[in-house]
């Protein structure tokens, strides 16, 4: 069995890499080990040779994905005490709210892009990068397979695994279809620099095609027919670029199709930008009234084919199709496969997203972390835990609850469970005591277990999943490198909340979301804006902070100079139409 | 006979737009006209509508192209006069010297594309512009069919037939691949913007996939092989970019591959560069030397495939087979198959290159002229023509030349035949009547035929053929234009030679190439040059002098502040080696 053993993980070893390293394997059977001697002259830290090293080995921390988590989490990590490798299919990191702008050429792709060796290189101690794509997480191994997406003649078959002691997935999500019929084969995304840079070419290609002689004036119109299925803040703005590029650049080089060009948004909500305050929402429908992009709220898709989009028009009752010439689809996201398998593995087949605690840890297997849009944060109900909570408080175990006993656990309370203090506002309760109030509102001087329940009954109503944003991304990548960075420290002096259930304390402060507000670009140098303390901005002063905000949130030097002067160069010179 | 040459001119109208403007056609048979009334509220100018207006029609000019030759012609044409369309796949001109700078990001693709509606915008008079290839030219019934390139899902068959009165061919030539198996398949090319974005992610590829983990040394080397064949000025300043691009910006952000990496050119001929002057020659191989840039001469390739290139390296006498990572074919152009098409049928089959005389004009069809690299001026031999010559000279007809009747005609010689100005130069003759002297160099006071003849019988051995370069081509373009807007009045008052066979004068004066010199630039900040008159330049100077040169010649100050900025950002910042 031992040597059966052996063999199976020799030709696992042989198999992660084939042509690799020319290892020499000698074993001792009698001790059952396996010692491999690396004969390679490379000087590639291949990552299994580095295990038997004479000092303490590093552990391993393997990052998957370079979007807003991933590099959020590399930014800030302290690399010289871990041995780092990051896994993405782009070597680069991309800033995403600007998508939209790279459509139209406001901003060039290049400027909203940072290779990721060069924002490691920075980082203290050294970060391994490598350019492919996980395949595979093998949780129960404690490795992940990965294969290169180099799609050319390269010698390598470029498949490789990494063992890891911790692994961080920030592997994104996809674009969600919801099984739409078509979709896949004739919408454009808006989610890599890729797509952004296909709809630039298509959008010339509609013009370029509606304009050549021997088309009718109908099939002018159905090339020159915008649809955007989604009215997010995504595609609200992609909407308001198009309108933009068309007004200020298209009408001048295509005059003879200028009244025949026509932007749609369909939306299956009452309302586009429904996430925002309805101010924000209602200004922007106005807007794009007036400058004539077509608002079609609820409304379904049913299916796109090459020529035309179908839906249901929930207000009629009826199907409608209508042509098109380019139908972008940014209607929200949904689980990887990979992820997806890893859920499989984990016992969260039933979920919809991948799960973690308030501590990113994904929920049901060890040392894995997940960070971004491919997670959502499981938070624990307070009803959960009521007793324990209840336990932990009556230090005198009486059985019942003074305000002082209260007041002792609530600090840790608010912690733990964000919902209370949220629960606190909405309620306009200033005092934590004042939960304890009886039901005419009076105060009491202690509660029993039944009072305590019900009076903490309707907390947990204030939970809410966060949104798949950036913002969400990188405050939860900078949390987990904050927790990496500070692991042996809070080791020995735990600085989270106490531990209701099993007593002690937990070792780290769970995550805490901070929302600082969301921009949504109308075109026109217009913007609206939810800033926190649920103020609201419109305008073009909105504009301008967009703009300010945005430059300050660059990822580098370079990028930051490169928008800049883009946005100037628009300025002067317009956008470029030319089909590359 | 009448009806049925109707119906086929108008079955002809239909096919040509199918789907275009509800034509409805009156015919009157007693006259045999045909009057076409078109009923289409389009607004745009379907080419065969404008046909029957009240004021004189003007000359249809169709413009295939908007390389250099195109883009120069359009640039300086006198619109106004003439009713101009242009046809072109691609909607942007390239200013393609600075191409190999794209390959590896020193500049960028958007920074050197100008959008040919911008350019065409500024013109006098309207000029059409569509995106769409030529497929076919039919010399006999004076039209062009084009299809749209655009390969996407939008209505309209694309297809279309223009009809001129003259037709301007500056369609460029395509890359020669020599007929060696696997170049189409495995090479990269440099003549459209797209290959140099193409190479510019290819690059980057290579040292992704060399980097990562289980590749064996061999392999890592392999794909860090960069190998160009053709020592001409775009392969080696793409060795010289390539090496500029690893020395300063990809040695820091992988690190661990960098003594792996090798560049090879490989060139037929005994040395690069060598349609230079010997001096530029030998100091790009020194240079290269110094750099670790292999220079492979006296090779020539035989096969490439994906893994290999095979060539037969003559001072060996012996084949060898070398594994690459890339391959950048850059070898020198062939004939367009629509070009070879137009070619076969106006009795140029058996030429290698488009045929035109010393005015443009396409021989053997009638208003059509070639300019650019799809064409090559067939000069006029002074010896087809020597008899001519002399009777036209020889006033008093008594069978003998006196000098100061040979004066007489030797102006409009040395512009009909610019081999004769080369050839006086060549032999260090200072007066046109030197070449009457005797064969000891004494003067003659007169000649007969015989002694003409032997005089003038060497001139014709200075003719030589144009290179293929964007001067040779902006001249050509700027040269027709110049025809084009002078035409009314040069028919009036001929501003050519005199026709020695005809008698009378040529309507313009012969196109004349004037050599304004060429750069190659050699990467680290140096380059060579060699300028009119004999002067040859090197180094770090020259660099300089191609800097502004090269800004100077952009075609708009937009693409001239996005060149000088780019260069500016590439100083500071270095080059972007992100995968997009």
């Amino acid at each position: 069995m031992a040597i059966w053993s052996f063999f199976a993980r020799a030709s696992r070893a042989f198999h992660d890499y084939p042509v690799g390293s020319k290892l020499l394997v000698l074993c001792t059977l009698s001790s059952g080990g396996l010692v491999a001697y690396s004969e390679s002259q490379s000087h590639i830290g291949s990552p299994s040779v580095d295990v038997n090293q004479s000092e303490p080995r590093k552990k391993r921390v393997v990052v998957l994905g370079t979007g807003w988590a991933g590099t959020s989490f590399l930014k800030d990590l302290d690399a010289s005490a871990y041995d780092v490798q990051v896994v993405s299919p782009r070597n680069y990191f991309a800033f995403t709210p600007l998508l939209p702008s790279v459509t139209c050429g406001t901003v060039e792709a290049r400027s909203i892009v940072e290779p990721v060796r060069n924002i490691i290189k920075k980082r203290k101690g050294e970060v391994k990068f490598w350019e492919a794509e996980c395949i595979k997480i093998d949780a129960t191994n404690k490795q992940v397979i990965c294969r290169s997406n180099i799609d050319s003649n390269l010698v390598g078959n470029g498949e490789f695994s990494l063992e890891y002691d911790y692994l961080v997935v920030a592997l994104g999500a996809q674009v969600n279809t919801f099984n739409t019929p078509g979709v896949l084969e004739y919408c454009h995304f808006l989610k890599e620099v890729e797509d952004a840079q296909k709809i630039r070419r298509s959008v010339i290609d509609c013009f370029e095609k509606a304009i050549l002689p021997g088309l009718s004036e109908e099939e002018r119109r159905t090339n020159l027919h915008f649809v955007i299925v989604g009215g997010g803040p995504t595609g609200v703005e992609f909407a308001a670029e198009l309108h933009d590029f068309f007004q200020e650049d298209l009408v001048k080089l295509y005059p003879s199709v200028k009244d025949l060009v026509k932007i749609t948004v369909i939306q299956s909500g009452d309302h586009i930008l429904n996430m925002f305050d309805e101010r924000i929402s209602s200004f922007a429908e106005q807007k794009f009234r007036r400058d004539g992009i077509e608002v079609q709220t609820g409304s379904r898709v049913l299916s796109v084919s090459d020529k035309e989009i179908t839906m249901n028009v929930k207000s009629k009752g009826e199907v409608c199709s209508i042509p098109h010439g380019l139908v972008v689809w940014s209607t929200g996201v949904s689980t990887r496969p990979v992820v997806r398998d890893l859920m499989e593995q984990i016992g969260q087949g039933k979920r919809h997203v991948l799960a973690t605690d308030e501590w990113l840890r994904v929920k049901g297997c060890e040392s894995v972390y997940a960070i971004g849009d491919c997670t959502s944060v499981d938070q624990r109900k307070i009803r959960e835990d009521i007793v324990a909570i209840f336990a932990a408080a009556d230090k005198d175990k009486n059985g019942r609850l003074t305000i002082s006993e209260f007041q002792d656990v609530m600090g840790d309370l608010i912690i733990r469970y964000p919902q209370v203090e949220l629960y606190l506002k909405s309620q306009h309760l200033g005092d934590v005591t004042d939960l304890l109030r009886d039901s005419e509102g009076n105060d009491r001087v202690e509660v029993d277990i039944e009072q305590f329940k019900l009076a903490l009954s309707h907390v947990d109503s204030q939970m809410k999943s966060l949104p798949a944003t950036a913002q969400v991304a990188a405050q939860q990548g900078a949390y987990l490198s904050r927790c990496f960075n500070r692991r042996d420290e809070c080791g020995e002096n735990p600085e989270g909340p106490r531990r209701f259930r099993s007593g002690g304390q937990h070792q780290f402060l769970p995550f805490r979301y901070k929302h600082f507000g969301q921009f949504a670009p109308l075109g026109g140098e217009q913007a609206a804006a939810e800033l926190p303390g649920d103020w609201v901005s419109m305008g073009h002063s909105t504009q301008w902070l967009w703009y300010s905000v945005y430059a300050s949130k660059q990822v580098s030097w370079r990028t930051r100079v490169l928008v800049v002067s883009d946005w100037t160069r628009r300025f002067v010179f317009g956008r470029d139409s030319s089909r590359i």
